[in-house]
């Protein structure tokens, strides 16, 4: 798909926000293949409504084990010192996110391509899907810091070229998220709101929006509009459960002083007829580590021993 | 009461935290003067046991319009523009709290002096109180800071002399507070553990800390004792409640960026028995609007014409 000069999802143009209808479905039609941890209709429709789903304990305390220490592997090999995936706190010190995890960890391949988890992408997109983006958030007890709010296709759509909203995220928590350790915050029903924001883009932004975003933030009316319509939801749920949330729902987090950190994986699945275009404005493409561009094949997806034995 | 050598609360003496049983009661017996708002037997054991109390709605939603009006006045006065007690958030810009409000204002110190308020005080200490120190704090919407764990005893006692746990802090909730916008976190059971903090505390402490601690704070793994005993409890709660708690209770709070804004009064009740001695470590007291020690005589609670006719 062309993006045109009348592209409806146009921002960063300049100094006037704007409220945008979305113009595109929620949960697209046609997927048939079944799996294994599929969404019920009405569970979709809930999901079309709010723009997200939280499904508890989807993965088993030995499953989540098994993410938890690949993740914190990953985050303290030495081999991956200096590398451009892996990403620090802001001042430094701990490591914050890891980038394409999926293709760093053969584990983490796995389970991206785990057919719970890919065919419910499926079931929403309508469509065979690719791993967008891949990553594992670290957020430390006693400093981990907010992370304010945004929509993760405005920054895909104009910084990667992503055509239109036909993208899902799905996060897996690796700890329990309480109310009390800065857990995921969602506006329910934001996601059929496009926030056009101001401003421009400054080239290789990416360097920094991964640490602390600056720019494609949105607006304060804007924001108290889709609380007014909408509320707050933050995804508490135990450690294994998974949220699958719309690419243009409005989210962040609040800080965690508490001891509990927050850590969770992070895919982001796009449909194979939504692949990625020039940036906007003439921005460079990001690099591979936070927009794949290189691979727009299907995932295969793969069945565990555990969920065969079981079904 | 003299403060010796044998100081069971020193603190930030040398490079060990350590953890100490708190030595003075909680509760403290003897106070016989019945007022309208009194807690019950149930309620002082719970607040003995836990280290605070919330008490839903003690305010008329008329009350609270009155508090926000007088503290939002106090905050934009430009005649309070430079003065000490106007404190404005890291980097500068929005007020973040307005210290010694019962001075600045008649409105506030009618509130402090409120029967309702004071009469719990002197329930929980047994005896006679004064104001040791009031605020308002503004934690704003979008862009308000966390603050981390402390004990204000462990600061009031090094900086200010305080000989001994019998003070009371009683927060006024001027908007609701809920698990999104950063409310208030206590550790239940914290106040019964006096948290020894490493370090030597600078000159002029006081500059700082009011805007970010960084001394006196109390070690992780002292948090994560009291955490794992005590759990968190956030202090949600409709605009117009109060918050009666121990002056050594473990709190703090995470950011808010929610468009919400929380803002709350602050009025410390200290005893009459235990007023201030010569700070720890001869550091110099701290100027008045952060400590009282011009006048430690008794407060002359009123009663508000609403709640005569009510009674």
């Amino acid at each position: 798909m062309m993006l045109t000069l009348t592209d409806v999802y146009k921002s960063r143009c300049d100094n006037e926000a704007a409220i945008i209808l979305r113009q595109d479905p929620v949960v697209y039609q046609g997927w048939k293949e079944v799996g294994p941890a599929d969404l019920s209709q009405h569970q979709l429709a809930r999901y079309a409504q709010k723009g997200f789903i939280v499904l508890k304990q989807l993965f088993s305390p030995e499953e989540v084990g098994r993410m938890l220490r690949e993740v914190e592997r990953l985050a303290h090999d030495p081999k991956l010192e200096g590398y451009d995936e892996v990403i620090a706190e802001p001042g430094g010190g701990e490591v914050r996110s890891v980038f394409m995890v999926h293709r760093l960890s053969p584990v983490l391949d796995r389970l991206a391509r785990d057919i719970r988890l890919v065919n419910i992408a499926r079931q929403i997109l309508g469509s065979e899907v690719y791993i967008h983006q891949s990553r594992a958030n670290r957020k430390p007890g006693f400093k981990g810091k907010e992370f304010y709010w945004h929509s993760d296709f405005e920054t895909w759509h104009v910084e990667d070229g992503m055509p239109r909203m036909r993208a899902v995220s799905c996060s897996i928590l690796l700890t329990d998220n309480d109310e009390h350790n800065g857990p995921l915050m969602i506006i329910p029903g934001s996601h059929m709101h496009y926030i056009r924001c101001v401003g421009e883009t400054p080239g290789e932004h990416y360097k920094y929006s991964l640490r602390k975003q600056e720019y494609g933030v949105p607006d304060e009316a804007s924001l108290r509009f889709l609380v007014d319509r909408g509320g707050i939801e933050s995804m508490k749920a135990p450690a294994g459960s998974v949220v699958f949330f719309d690419c243009n729902a409005m989210h962040g987090s609040n800080s965690n002083i508490t001891p509990r950190p927050r850590s969770n994986l992070f895919f982001v699945y796009n449909s194979v007829e939504n692949t990625l275009g020039a940036p906007l404005h003439g921005l460079a493409p990001r690099p591979e580590f936070v927009a794949t561009r290189s691979d727009f094949s299907p995932i295969e997806p793969v069945t565990p021993e555990t969920v065969k034995s079981s079904a």
